[in-house]
């Protein structure tokens, strides 16, 4: 009997067949659904499982956002847990959580996210340390990724403070690549600005970096996938919305399969040939 | 009809009433639960239930960490719900989940928590600026309480480093009095160091205090005592384990609630008169 392949060893694999290292970002938003699905937790169950199903084959990575099943409470984590439990066996999952907490509490949050819900990379904040974090990587053979710099317009308050000459974000990030050398801990890092992309891959070569922001968001796609990738590990550029509201008419699935295509197309036409 | 009061106005009541800010820490982790209960989440929601039913009215809040529901993914998010529903309506529930991300996630994580549980506060990280806060505080009259300084070992990682000549907790803390000046954003100030609390207590004044780390973690209690409270609102001093699993026999219910009224007493003595 073979052993499971390691997430990282799965993430290799995904993306060279792949040959993009396009995640697909589920971050089923109620007021974002198709017209023809209903505004609650049914709708965003049917949501999530259209867009997997029409993309699903064509990504290197899936992204969801759990917050978004999280709000409907109880009823919204079963249908996390039904989404989950019918992905395609060799599909890449990264829970987008943004967990993290001190020790005891972190070993829970990932039996939550990984133990339970078979999470191969889970998005964990760096602030409490690491003790916050490497209950994560305590599950044998997973990843984390770990927040270095986020897509949203406040990200800068204090991921821009500058500690002994250096920002914070890139303080975070030669921490992750010092403490972790082995491409299990890979970083996020936002698409929106490329010279914040490119400064942080000049710091920390070898994570991989997933990489949010692109597409509606307006971030580069050239420079993610310039900077993605990292010596020990394959990064990932997310395209979320530019995919799952490519349409809200009836429509909904076919026009999802062929944005995710066209952001493919994007992709290969601007260079993205398998760098690890 | 009269409208609900605020959860400031709610939280400064149950501090007055009880005479002293302790908050009893729900974290029912299973290797914690009393011998008599099974380690499942039937057993983690017994254990949470007999505490709050041993300790709720002598608790000026209560504190419940989600994780150790979450990790029993939608069955453990059905069991806090049904926990939450039963609370007494004038009980203060802190939900302590270490939340934030952007803005349009950090909506869905506010409806989980305080839309759907009904929270009066959660805890929040800062890493992301205002973006990932103000969706938490746009729910009228609830609060937040971000992290500032965390009672884990490894806190001192990112929270002591040195931003213009200050502290990065103590960078936090100000910004949040500078931002939310109300009352409504207080800060989690980790117990175990007093000269934590006393620095940054010195540097904001206004906000309350969310104490970890007194009892089991070995915080210093008449610290938290000294520099919970701030001028815009009432602090609390969280006392989990120390409470929680006073006796893990048959006896836990009454042993739990007679360690919460020994912790109340020392509380007293040592001189925790309100001052707010």
């Amino acid at each position: 009997m073979s052993e499971r392949p390691t997430s990282l060893e799965r993430l290799r694999r995904r993306v060279a067949e792949v040959g993009v290292p396009i995640c697909v970002g589920i971050d089923p938003h109620p007021d974002a659904l198709p017209e023809e699905l209903p505004r609650n937790v049914e709708g965003v169950e049917r949501f999530a499982r259209g867009l997997l199903s029409a993309t699903g084959d064509l990504a290197a990575a899936i992204k969801i956002n759990i917050a978004f099943f999280e709000a409907f409470g109880s009823a919204g984590w079963a249908a996390l847990e039904r989404v989950v439990a019918d992905l395609e066996r060799d599909q890449f999952l990264i829970l987008d959580a943004k967990r993290g907490d001190i020790r005891t509490t972190a070993e829970r949050q990932a039996e939550a996210l990984m133990g339970r819900l078979g999470a191969d990379a889970v998005t964990v904040s760096p602030y409490l340390g690491e003790d916050a974090i490497e209950p994560f990587l305590a599950h044998p053979g997973r990843m984390v990724f770990v927040l270095a710099r986020t897509s949203n317009p406040s990200a800068g308050t204090f991921q821009d403070l500058r500690v002994e000459g250096v920002a914070l974000d890139e303080r975070i990030a030669r921490w992750v690549a010092d403490r972790w050398p082995d491409g299990r801990a890979g970083l996020v890092v936002g698409g929106v600005e490329p010279a914040v992309l490119a400064r942080l891959r000049a710091i920390a070569p070898g994570p991989g970096f997933l990489v949010p922001g692109i597409g509606a968001q307006g971030g580069n796609l050239e420079a993610g996938l310039e900077h993605c990738h990292g010596s020990w590990a394959p990064g990932l550029v997310t395209i979320s919305r530019a995919i799952a509201t490519a349409s809200r008419g009836s429509d909904w699935e076919a026009a999802a399969r062929s944005a995710a295509q066209a952001w493919i197309g994007r992709m290969r036409e601007a260079g993205a040939t398998l760098s690890v």
